[in-house]
């Protein structure tokens, strides 16, 4: 098939037949989910070097969970503003706790966030805290679990009673469809490498076992998110595109695919083969669609859109 | 081929026999290379946020490059200290040179850098920066090309006249085995996420095209290195390793592959299949080798290394 790369103007109108894509992603709700939709907010162990963004954010998720150090980072933000950091307590702090401060876990323990010790090594962080947010969202009862006293670690096995509770949901619910969430978050990205990287299996782990989130990482810079495989369509307001979105690249790093089709990018490709190995990789791209992009590639593929905000 | 995962102690002994690796990479060369190997410094366009380690890191490499906009950063690095400011002055400039500054511009123009203007847009400034590199320091002539007229970009054709040189020299001596060149960049990982990407790509790229090169980027946390493909030992010295050196990853960035053997790390493995779609990454590792580690990669991978150093 014959490969193809071409240079849009500035704006263009793109238009998509419906059959040729098998979902819609509007971009603002990654990171403003309407009220009606399930959604959560993770806070990794990195500083938060946003300012007046932050709250916001904070305000428009149902749930928020510090993942282990990441309450340290929580707690900080506030410096010496007590009342400001009572106003900003997250729901969950889970982790093997190796990283949580003493004096912030017993801040938190005695305003009553619930604190869940997990110890399993075989385990990351992130993946107690989602394994967390899918029994809180998808287990009717893990409300009554939970509030069992908070001595024995809330009445949830030390080692991995977490991950346990959570597989033996799905099980028995194998055919189950369940609801969307959308997640959230802050500080995957940007640190030490390696954890930039285990955040990108994350997009692929999570598309594999639990495909109803919908997982960003927001970063200073950037917005990343996951595009499935097979036609899919990103949306947006026209005064979201001008005034908040700077460049964006379309990233193979999972492994290398083929971008069948895009539309709306500065640069548009048709049968392109993309790997990083390769070096042929869309970046310093950008959106050019006034209000839509359209991306078809073979394999599910990362995006980061540079959004410009009010730091 | 069976899989093996094994935990080690905090310390352990490496010994791998002669036979096993083709190379042996000391890990202080790549941030403080020896004075009688070549060696050059990139600065890309990202803030400069070390402090204090970014004198003697400048002082350590022979040729200092700014990369477009990298420039303007190099100049508000020393903000108001005019003294210091003209101390650190770079040998080069190059790319588009959209992004540099009026004021930076003329700067350095007066203090007699050299500014070379590359318009091309089929090439990033990474790579303008490193084939000018390669003519710096494998082009005999190439100094007395540059000495020519500023006022003429250096004599060097505006498009693409780096690039044509390079390719030019390298069809020349194809058979040539050219001296390696030490290269540290700065600023390429950490800031927009398709930019990291990129950067990532440039170390599959060099292997390819000139592997004489050793490239790394060191972050406000990392020093990020490429392991080529086969037996590598990696070597430190053990007050390096106790006082520098944290955790540690060996990504499979540019494809999936295989770790063959690994030695002298806290997890160490054999035959293990290793890719980021499928989440098997070794991340949050560290070394426990004294003084070396070895990996036997199927295809060359990239290791992070976290370094505490004294911003």
């Amino acid at each position: 098939m014959t490969e193809v790369c071409i240079e849009n103007p500035e704006r263009i109108e793109v238009q998509v037949d419906a059959e040729k894509y098998s979902e819609s992603l509007p971009l603002e709700n990654f990171i403003k989910p309407g009220q009606k939709s399930r959604s959560a907010l993770i806070i990794l162990n990195q500083k938060i070097t946003m300012t007046s963004l932050f709250r916001p954010i904070w305000n428009s998720y149902q749930v928020k969970v510090c993942a282990d150090g990441g309450a340290n980072r929580l707690f900080e933000f506030f410096e010496d503003n007590e009342i400001e950091r009572e106003s900003y307590l997250p729901d969950y702090i889970i982790g093997d706790l190796d990283s949580l401060k003493d004096e912030v876990h017993q801040y938190y323990n005695s305003k009553g966030v619930i604190i869940i010790k997990q110890t399993t090594q075989y385990s990351t962080d992130f993946t107690k805290t989602v394994n967390l947010l899918s029994l809180h969202f998808h287990h009717k009862k893990f409300n009554e679990i939970i509030a069992k006293s908070k001595k024995t670690n809330h009445g949830i096995e030390l080692e991995s009673g977490i991950h346990d509770l959570y597989h033996e949901m799905i099980s028995m619910n194998s055919n189950k469809i369940y609801s969307t969430i959308n997640l959230l978050a802050l500080g995957g990205i940007g640190g030490r490498f390696d954890q930039s990287i285990h955040s990108m299996t994350q997009f692929y782990n999570l598309s594999r076992t639990d495909p109803y989130y919908k997982l960003a990482y927001l970063t200073d810079t950037d917005l990343i998110i996951f595009i499935p495989a097979g036609g899919i369509l990103v949306t947006y307001s026209p005064t979201f595109r001008d005034s908040c979105i700077g460049n964006c690249g379309l990233l193979p790093v999972g492994k290398a695919t083929s971008l069948i089709e895009t539309k709306g990018f500065k640069w548009d490709v048709e049968n392109w083969e993309t790997s990083i190995e390769s070096g042929r990789v869309s970046s310093s791209n950008r959106f050019t669609g006034i209000d839509k992009c359209y991306i078809n590639a073979k394999d599910g593929i990362v995006l980061n859109i540079e959004i410009f905000k009010k730091n």
